[in-house]
């Protein structure tokens, strides 16, 4: 069976934006047991990640880094049409994840302890963003 | 149900291929209204990507990043047997994708208005490249 | 259908450890012949990656690339309270994979000539690390 909906994230811009409660209730309303959660984003300027969860400086690093390994306004980058973290928030979308696939194991994303499941949004101003939430197996009563 | 197709691919060496096409003629060759397409690429030094798919400006923009990144003939790298670009092809494909899921909707990869989906060829000569394209779901009689 | 195990992998510290053969095992236990084989790991200091197999001087240059890319201990990182490799070893992990997705034919991995399926220790010490295996399709009997 293939159980779908769709997440709508209006994000404030820049920044990783956690999604992990949302995808562990469509998982509940799924009603699958045991099976799989695919994730994809429609978008080229946004991507997910998996990160570390507990301590926000993880994610104030991780932004540091990549402005850094992909910086805003580089004289290198020709399409810069919509500004300077236009060709920067493609790149970054590339380095990191269009699609995600989890292990579903009694009713919930098997995720570990650790782990949290973020939207990153790669542009500065605020984007409406949407994610496609797939579900697939065997629900409770087979 | 699962259907399966292979696509073969003749690159003209470094650069990005548009498959986008491709995949959704397997898609709508395999009957399956609502469901997964699985792509996965055979290989070690070409890789898959999603990215903007209007303005080419962007390919080439990323394409002078990844030269950037991991530089064709750096001395730190001592696997060099196939040419400066065979080490640097191998951490590109690294630093991208190897598989990638995408949500099927009314028989069609459901991408986003500005999404395309690439083989990116990183050896500097052309290649034959083979992707699996793998669909499941239910067909539109179910 | 849904057939699930779990690898433990103690490793070694900082490095790639193949687990291509113990994949290759677990498609064979679920007797599906024709389908798809999906990992995750559960962790966000160690990451997958798919690499070229046959000299291992590839992944030396690798890790070699890695640990300039993302210098431990570099004094951006704010994050370091497991030490100078902590902030490291999530950006290596963001930067890879943390799901993979392989086609099955015959009852195995339909990998390329050259690939293998590696596991990615991020942290420079030894870890204990925990994949899911999912696999899923038509068995030898369907």
């Amino acid at each position: 069976m293939i159980y779908r909906e769709h997440l709508t994230i209006e994000t404030r811009g820049r920044g990783t934006h956690e999604i992990t409660g949302q995808v562990q209730q469509v998982v509940g309303r799924s009603g699958v047991d045991r099976g799989l959660c695919l994730l994809f984003i429609h978008h080229t300027s946004a991507s997910l990640i998996v990160c570390e969860n507990a301590d926000p400086t993880v994610r104030h690093d991780l932004e540091r880094f990549a402005a850094r390994l992909v910086p805003d306004g580089d004289p290198s980058f020709h399409h810069d049409s919509e500004g300077p973290d236009d060709m920067p928030a493609h790149i970054r979308s590339i380095l990191t994840m269009t699609s995600l696939s989890i292990p579903i194991e009694n009713g919930r994303c098997d995720l570990g302890t650790w782990q949290g499941v973020f939207l990153w949004e790669h542009r500065t101003s605020p984007h409406r963003r949407r994610i496609s939430v797939t579900v697939t197996g065997a629900d409770d009563a087979s």
